[in-house]
């Protein structure tokens, strides 16, 4: 029997390990949270700090490969792994995708669509960047930003000043930094590519996402879009996935905007990518109603080297994914969630909570699918759901 | 936290429980086998006998709801978790479904269709009871049977004197037996309804069974089937799982067909309820990819007392669930199957294996799903998949 080890306990590798156990895979998770959703439900989880060497070493070689559900596991860990057993995606891709400037050098490489984006380690080289790329703009620190985390828009030199100040000021502890064109959006989208071991790939349909404060509040598909914006979208994913060499999943999530200062302004809307996550993602979570199998089920048959068929998009319908965040449990005023508000919303046709009983604001604790004749009947009934989801229980409904 | 108890850990209890999981409910299984599915993928398992009161009152103390995955359990069981905490389905519908008499008489008294049919306690009284059905009839076990076990095909009155002769002889250890019509199949269909604690119901579409030495061999839906059958089979569905007074689900298994032989013998085909099972239902796996939430999901939410939307089916799409026996693995000489042939079988969607590595003749190991713009192309592609995964490794593809 195959043993898959996943790096992170979180719903993105609860999720992958239930795609795995019906393959007939072994599955274990290595989390140095106890209380990560993954070791409420799975029997196997390690739960060991990242520097733990001989930790992840006995880990590892129990396992015949392993895989990561997030993307900033420590560089040295994911080594430990790779040095250990097979690590899937290998940490080449990792080197790329933990570091924005490393990743946005690849795109460049690869000629993949990007906005205009300098690339630093120390602020004085920041004002000469700002020259290039133009007001507005925006700073991000090369490595450890997420969901919105590591990043701020400069207006102007007074900004750039301001922010340049609050970087470190030498090479040697410098994280680095990139500063691209801000896009005015029209849409964010993102593709899931699931690539074997022998480079065949399937694409997943184009999902279009909305943010909520840099957090991913809705998944959509069929993108609103027209069609050749999405091949375009699946093509360029596809390309990505075989530069950057994945085995597994890779995550392209794209702009669809204008860059609206500087050089690089434009006056027509074209589509960039703005990052890479190798593994499942969030908007993905849509496919677990919308297509034939999930992004959980393809990166499972990636990892044990099985078939990997086209996921087709159940139409004539639309889905829409909305995250279920913290502050729906704090306006409960509850640690445990009462779904008693789904009565009213049948057209929400899947609610999964990850087990996380410790709410805060925009933390991710669960999210919710729905079914409509089209995208936008899809997403009203999320947001209603949501909305009814979030009042204090006895209170009416608006 | 809701703690739901589970009474049998075979793979109906695993699906269940993955579907209890994601709703935040604690799942506690018991199962006397170890080995059982639930046993080696659920980290709370109590492997104890059926006939330990004491374990199986401690288990019932710690749920909230207790359930079955099978109806077989002792009826003694079934009493101990009901007398300590809330048992769904209520123990009297277990009485009426463990025995075939007892199902019979309800139907009878009920007004749903039935085959003419008369039950016994003795051989003594058999013989007027084949007088008043005719030849052929089957004679059927009251209590144990499943699978096809416990029942006989009587063509005439040596066979009726042959069979009696094997059946006990007193009142008093006497099971009792069912003499029915034999029936002309034209189709085998089943219905699965689930029903709140409120008496609110859904009914999933009409399945379509194909049975092979009396195991069920494949599902599909949508029925090839006239509108007005699939509407009548859902209804008396719809009213025996009201008439039964069924909290969680009740699957409906039919014969269309005519009665051959005697009084009752039809020259055109009608639906007759074969028998119930009050838990999910093989055929009802085909729902985990079809319709927009599973039998499982629907359970799972008749016991947390959460919505209940219609289930959708999700067309334009036919799909096709079909049974993987332990045939396959024999006869690829291996406990640990090869999915190699997959590959060539982009149309399955969906594998499930249950985690048992004993394979004998005809035990149900797993099972796929596959889809196709019609039934029939769903079931050739199960069919085409089933045959290259009994092939011997290495032997050539047909």
């Amino acid at each position: 029997m195959t043993r898959v080890g996943i790096l992170g306990g979180g719903q993105l590798g609860l999720m992958l390990a239930e795609a795995l156990l019906p393959l007939d895979a072994e599955v274990a998770v290595y989390d140095p949270d106890p209380a990560a959703p993954a070791g409420r439900r799975l029997p196997d989880v390690t739960a060991r700090p990242w520097t733990d060497d001989a930790a992840l070493r006995a880990f590892a070689a129990r396992c015949d490969v392993v895989t990561y559900e997030f993307e900033n596991i420590p560089a040295a860990a994911a080594e430990v792994c790779a040095a250990t057993t097979t690590l899937w995606p290998a940490p080449h891709v990792l080197q790329t995708t933990q570091d924005r400037a490393r990743e946005k050098e690849f795109l460049a490489r690869a000629g993949l669509p990007h906005v205009p984006f300098r690339t630093g380690c120390t602020p004085a080289d920041l004002e000469g960047a700002a020259r290039d790329i133009g007001f507005p703009c925006v700073l991000k620190t090369a490595r450890g930003g997420y969901d919105g985390k590591g990043q701020v828009l400069l207006r102007s030199a007074a900004d750039l000043q301001r922010h340049a100040a609050r970087l470190p000021g030498t090479a040697a502890d410098a994280p680095g930094w990139v500063l691209e064109a801000f896009v005015a959006l029209e849409a964010e989208l993102s593709c899931i590519v699931a690539r074997t071991a022998a480079g065949t790939m399937i694409v997943f349909p184009v999902f279009e996402n909305t943010h909520r404060e840099h957090v991913l509040d809705v998944t959509c598909v069929p993108a609103n879009l027209p069609a050749e914006v999405c091949a375009a979208a699946r093509a360029v994913a596809a390309r990505a996935a075989a530069a950057l060499d994945v085995v597994g999943l890779l995550t392209v999530e794209f702009f669809l905007g204008r860059p609206t200062g500087g050089p690089g302004a434009a006056a027509e809307p074209a589509l960039f990518v703005n990052e890479f996550a190798p593994r499942p993602h969030n908007s993905g979570h849509v496919t677990r109603s919308a297509c034939t199998f999930s992004q959980f089920d393809a990166l499972a048959r990636v990892l044990l080297g099985l078939a990997l068929p086209e996921p087709l998009l159940l139409g004539p319908y639309a889905f829409c994914m909305g995250n279920l965040l913290g502050d729906i449990w704090l306006a409960q005023g509850r640690t445990e969630l009462s779904l008693d508000a789904w009565r009213a919303h049948p057209a929400v046709i899947d609610v999964y909570l990850y087990g996380k009983h410790d709410p805060r604001p925009r933390r991710k604790m669960g999210h919710c699918i729905a079914i409509g004749p089209d995208t936008a009947a899809a997403r009203r009934a999320v947001d209603a759901f949501r909305r009814d989801l979030a009042r204090p229980p006895g209170a009416p409904r608006g």
